[in-house]
């Protein structure tokens, strides 16, 4: 059958969402390793560190004193990649040599008051709670700002440099090129295809059923099909939502639990505090609220970085930078190995 | 001036050969890092490891002795991610389900019989044999794929696992993400601009001189206006050439004295043996042979690894995955920084 010569050999897969490829070799993870190995555990974190600027009480760089807050906290970014009041670089420039203003806010967001925490070890209405502040602040920087990432690095193997449960949300003046990409897909699939591209995808998928890591009566999690990380994975809602904003209260109530177990899944994968990339995608907001945005599925992206055990990871390097994403075992094969693994209660505790 | 507010404030630049944009932020090299550190150093690397598959006169794990090679040995990697005869999983499928054939074959290439020599450590005459085994193996597997990338991942921070100086040589029968891009960007601005792009940049770049690392009579290396890498260099032939295989005997030379003193750049920089993935770009080969490839320039990309040190990376991670590449310092700066650090003999010798 065509999914037998997919599981054994190299193959090309087609990601709608970018509208690029992905290599698929099946048998890669085979290969001996000799290369390099992470570092595997952090120092023991304790619940409450008082040079941790992200800790409640505590005094950050720029001399501010953090309120004792109980559940999420936020605050600016003391070293912003992006400001409101950046000048204008000037337009109308040489082809070659074009640059634009880019203006906008970075927030910090900490997950709960404590540092020994994770959101899989987190309890249902403190994840909740999470979820409710993301909406606030998608509603207030998103009322100006057309797009809003908000993304969680964590592990220090994703440049995280702060082990305290937290996320970062940025508010730019302009559509970034992920966003612009995934904006003109799911556009041109409405159009072709007369429905929104990521709704008729989660109906698939959730027949299909070989690529689903984790379900409930709202929500779907599935290794896509052209996943590009070994173990990416994104989280679609079953109803039509643009934005988070837009997800009522049962939906956050399944968001959370979904959220739970999937992370606590990844955790007991190799059995640590799975290190990802994730962030959430959108409608985009600001001037583009007034404006359809049919074609537009909220979703999130879950993006780590590991490979075949808690000190391998996957390096998308050479080919990948030069040529063309290039992946060691196919999207089955993942959920194949993540069969046995639960989603219901965390054999890895953080410490 | 513009330049000056470039240099000062958070802007957008544009990436005419991918079409997307970067975030470049001039000041965020200075937020305190707490995060990860590299590991600087491996152990000492012998010039002769009995053990090293890549070295001369070795066993490899398919049984296969190596000559005594003098120079460069190429053969085929044992763990290929393309293989020639590689099965159709069947076309026209579901457009959210799409998958194609993926043939061609992996290729591994030593620079030189002994392991503790590298690119910038060879001499002169070694590194033009590279080049024209290079050129070499474009003709051969040029003459039926249409792709055919070499790159380079150097070091362990790259996914190298190998000490011993080589590259390998990818030949696909399609054209990767990569290609199809810079192919499309290229094409619709000799369009556009009735020049092709790359050779009217290295014009440019050559008059303003702001980003040059190092030149010579046939090549020029920038810091590209819109690199996404700290330390990214693009390298370039003056003349219009669009395939490694045109280059003449003196650009051959030319190119072996520039690559030299780039990487010895790179390594003087931090003082170690620098790592980068890089790769070469040039026009379409086997059936885009036969068609007009003038938009095309022959150039060569050095995408590294390092921000701040021999131990500090730049995470591409949360926001540079899901939104837009941002930079912590701008490409002038990186001139400034580089402006002192000889190219011309190495201070930093491997080990
Ligand atoms: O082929 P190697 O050196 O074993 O592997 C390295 O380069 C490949 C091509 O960029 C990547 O896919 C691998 O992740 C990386 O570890
Ligand atoms: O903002 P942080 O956590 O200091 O920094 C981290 O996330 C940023 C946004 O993805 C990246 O640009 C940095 O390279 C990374 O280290």
């Amino acid at each position: 059958t065509g999914t037998d010569t997919e599981r054994e050999h190299q193959h090309l897969r087609y990601n709608p969402l970018r509208d690029t490829w992905v290599l698929v070799s099946a048998h890669r993870m085979k290969r001996p390793w000799s290369g390099q190995v992470e570092k595997e555990e952090e120092d023991q974190v304790p619940q409450h560190d008082p040079n941790n600027p992200l800790c409640p009480g505590n005094t950050r760089a720029n001399g501010e004193v953090n309120p004792d807050y109980n559940n999420t906290f936020v605050f600016e970014n003391d070293f912003p990649a992006l400001q409101p009041n950046a000048p204008d670089p000037g337009y109308n420039q040489h082809p070659l040599f074009q640059s634009k203003a880019a203006r906008g806010v970075c927030k910090v967001m900490c997950f709960h008051p404590w540092s020994d925490v994770t959101l899989p070890l987190m309890t249902l209405p403190d994840i909740i709670k999470v979820i409710d502040k993301w909406a606030e602040l998608m509603v207030d920087l998103g009322s100006t700002y057309p797009w809003v990432q908000i993304f969680e690095n964590k592990g220090a193997m994703m440049g995280c440099s702060n082990p305290h449960p937290h996320c970062q949300v940025w508010a730019s003046n302009f559509l970034p090129n992920e966003a612009t990409l995934s904006d003109r897909c799911q556009r041109e699939y409405l159009k072709t295809h007369g429905e929104p591209l990521l709704l008729q995808y989660a109906k698939m998928e959730a027949e299909r059923r070989e690529r689903v890591v984790v379900q409930n009566a709202d929500w779907l999690a599935v290794v896509p099909y052209w996943a590009t990380w070994p173990f990416q994975t994104l989280l679609l809602p079953r109803r039509h939502v643009q934005r988070l904003t837009n997800l009522t209260a049962q939906e956050r109530e399944g968001l959370a639990s979904i959220m739970k177990r999937l992370l606590t899944k990844y955790d007991n994968l190799f059995q640590i505090s799975f290190p990802y990339s994730m962030g959430w995608h959108g409608a985009p907001t600001g001037p583009y609220l007034k404006e359809d945005q049919f074609h537009w599925q909220l979703h999130a992206h879950y993006y780590p970085p590991l490979l075949r055990s808690a000190g391998v990871r996957k390096f998308m390097v050479g080919y990948e930078m030069l040529a063309q994403e290039q992946r060691d075992l196919t999207p089955e094969q993942v959920i194949h190995l993540g069969n046995s693994i639960t989603a219901t209660y965390a054999i890895y505790k953080h410490r």
